[in-house]
Order: structure tokens, then C-alpha cells, then sequence
């Protein structure tokens, strides 16, 4: 689960961190994000939670260490989301792009692997999605139902997805070697769609249900 | 490889299937489906080219029985396209969910893990959608600019995989749960502007060039 080169300064004893780190992988996979608390984590790996504090920070700052995800999404997607609404689908693909064409994306490509081919990152990789992205994403859309905002969510996964297998893993041309402006004309209308476009009847009634 | 479950009658000795199959793998992986050869294949695996003939019928048949593919793409996609162009996206979708939610949903799961976490196995997943998707897909559509064409399957590839990977592997919620009708709307017409809508100026200048 090495997804990114980390820099900076990383506190404490290799052995211990990487205790916690499997600690709170763990729990984060089989509990999921909420109900995984500091104390288990730092029970399970045979530390004082206070040493799980002095490393990792929060609790979201542990996740965010576990993933190795290679952009810290808290700081980023306010940034792609601080225009607005409109064109916003436009704003995440181009983004998206410029992730994964820097040299973050073999980091991106490691994950979906690590993600297909393993039911435990799986969970894990959607426990981040959901509390770590969506989660933080959504409110600061204003102007779509909170109420659909999950399916919305999911939708955007769908696309991104897709688009990081078709041209990332799958190299399927023409998109593999499209620019950057040839893909955002295509694929930026069907992400805002999902995010503020209208989803159907079907879409409407399930969210009432 | 073993991505199916296969029925009915399987002529020859196993193991000259087999080293057939390996010889067909490496060839249309390596050389492409195009390029590669009977006569070649043949020659690879030490037999006679007219026992891979005997064994597996045209290059094309030879090709599906290597991927073990759920669906025999040239059998299928004619009849989920014969309706036209109008709601080809929903009816796409429909089709995808159908097979994805059927015991063949588990040879889904594990092609897309094999191409994932192998550049071979992509190599001849983006080959095969090619040749045998894609190729034969296209040229129903009548109503769209054939030079668009490329683009546009490789954009419908992007949802369905991304589909594939949130619904079935992710199993990101509500997506993963939703009923298929909800599915159908909210995702078809994202399918039917890839196939049939406008991919904007800079898809269409791409297309110029």
C-alpha cells in the first residue's frame, strides 16, 4: 500500500508507526471510518493513544496516512469546488487530469490495483471515498438535495472511475493519448449532469422511498 | 484466466487446448489481433494450424475462447443495438446490469481484476473490446460521423467500466444497492450523449486534426 512519495518529517520509532498504520488499516476496514476509535486502534497495536495522537494527529489524519492517497482530498476539492456549481464537472475532470498525469498517477494507478484485486483495500478505499471525499464535498454544493447527494456521489465515482481504467490502466485509444481540452469537452458535461442535472424519475422516486 | 463457466462439447486433447490458447494469448497481447496469425499461433504452440481450426473455428472464435469472455459480443450487442440509435444508452446500461447481476457478474469482476493488475491481461482486454466490440458496434449506428466513432466507444467504455468498478468491485452505496431502473436513468442518457450527443469543440476540432 506505498501509493506516494512522502515528504516532510515523520515522527517516531519506523516499527511503531508502522504497527498503528496496520492497526488502524484494520480497523478502518472492518468497522469503517466512525465507529474505528483512536483507543482500539492504539489497543490493537500495543501503544498509548496519546502516541497515536503525537504521530498521526486526528483521526482523519490517521486515515488520510493509511491511504497513501496522493492528494490530501480536504485540501483540494474545495479549491476545484470554490466556483460554483456550474461547471463544476468541467472543474473535476481537468483536475482529475492534471492528478493523473503528474507523476502522482502511478500512486493512482497502484491504488485501483491494490483496490480490485483486494476486498479489504476495497472497503477501505470506499470507506475513504465516502468519509473523506463525498462527505466533505457535497455540503458546499448548496444548490443540489442534500437528499440525492449520495446517488450524486456515486454517480461521479462511476465516471472517474472509469475514465482512470480507460486511460490510465486500459490505455484504450483514443482517449489514452486525447488532451486534456478534447476530454474535459467530452466527459465534463456528463459528471455536472450528475452532480446537478436532472437523474430520471426512477432516480427521484428511489430517493423518496 | 478462468473467467466462465464453459458448456457443451470441448473437442481435443486438453493439453494441446491449452498450449493453442497460450500460443493465441501471446500472440494477439504481443502482435494484436490484426497481425497475429493461425499459422503463427500454430507454430508457437507445435501443432498443425489446421487443428486450431478444427479446435477453435476462425481467428475470431480462437480470440473469444482465449478471453473466456461472459458474452459473446457479436451474438449480443446486435440485438441490444437493433432498436436504433434513440435510448441506445439505456438500453446499454440495461443490458450491462442484466449480465452484470447474473452469475456471469463474477467472470466480470475477475477480468477486470486480471487487466487491472496485469498489463498482458490489458493489453488483451483493450484488443479485445476493440476488435470485437467496438468494431462491430459502430458501424450500426449509422447516424453518427463514423470518425467520431473511436472517440465516442472509447467514452462509453469509460462509464461502463466505471460502473462496473463502483457497483460491483468498489460497491460504493447507494449505487451498489440501487435497482436497476434507477441505474438506467440516471446513467443512460450520460451512455447516449457518448454515443449519439455532441462531445463539444474541442472533441470535434480533435477529430479535424
Amino acid at each position: 500500500m506505498h501509493m506516494a512519495r512522502r515528504t516532510g518529517r515523520r515522527p517516531g520509532n519506523p516499527d511503531t508507526r508502522e504497527s498503528i498504520l496496520g492497526a488502524a488499516r484494520e480497523a478502518f476496514a472492518e468497522r469503517g471510518f466512525e465507529s474505528a476509535s483512536i483507543r482500539g486502534i492504539a489497543t490493537s497495536a500495543g501503544v498509548d493513544p496519546a502516541l497515536v495522537h503525537h504521530y498521526f494527529g486526528t483521526k482523519e489524519q490517521l486515515f488520510k496516512a493509511c491511504m497513501n492517497f496522493p492528494i490530501d482530498p480536504a485540501e483540494v476539492l474545495p479549491q476545484v469546488l470554490s466556483g460554483g456549481p456550474d461547471e463544476v464537472g468541467e472543474r473535476l475532470v481537468r483536475f482529475f487530469l492534471r492528478i493523473w498525469d503528474s507523476p502522482a498517477g502511478a500512486a493512482g494507478v497502484a491504488l485501483m490495483r491494490s483496490a480490485v484485486s483486494n476486498d479489504w483495500t476495497a472497503r477501505l478505499l470506499r470507506e475513504f471515498v465516502t468519509t473523506q471525499m463525498i462527505r466533505h464535498v457535497l455540503p458546499s454544493l448548496t444548490t443540489i438535495d442534500q437528499a440525492d447527494a449520495p446517488l450524486r456521489a456515486s454517480l461521479v465515482a462511476t465516471q472517474m472511475a472509469g475514465l482512470a481504467m480507460v486511460r490510465y490502466v486500459l490505455k484504450l485509444e483514443p482517449l489514452a493519448s486525447a488532451p486534456h481540452e478534447v476530454v474535459v469537452a467530452a466527459i465534463g458535461p456528463n459528471v455536472q449532469r450528475y452532480v446537478t442535472g436532472d437523474l430520471g424519475a426512477a432516480a427521484a422516486a428511489a430517493q423518496r422511498e
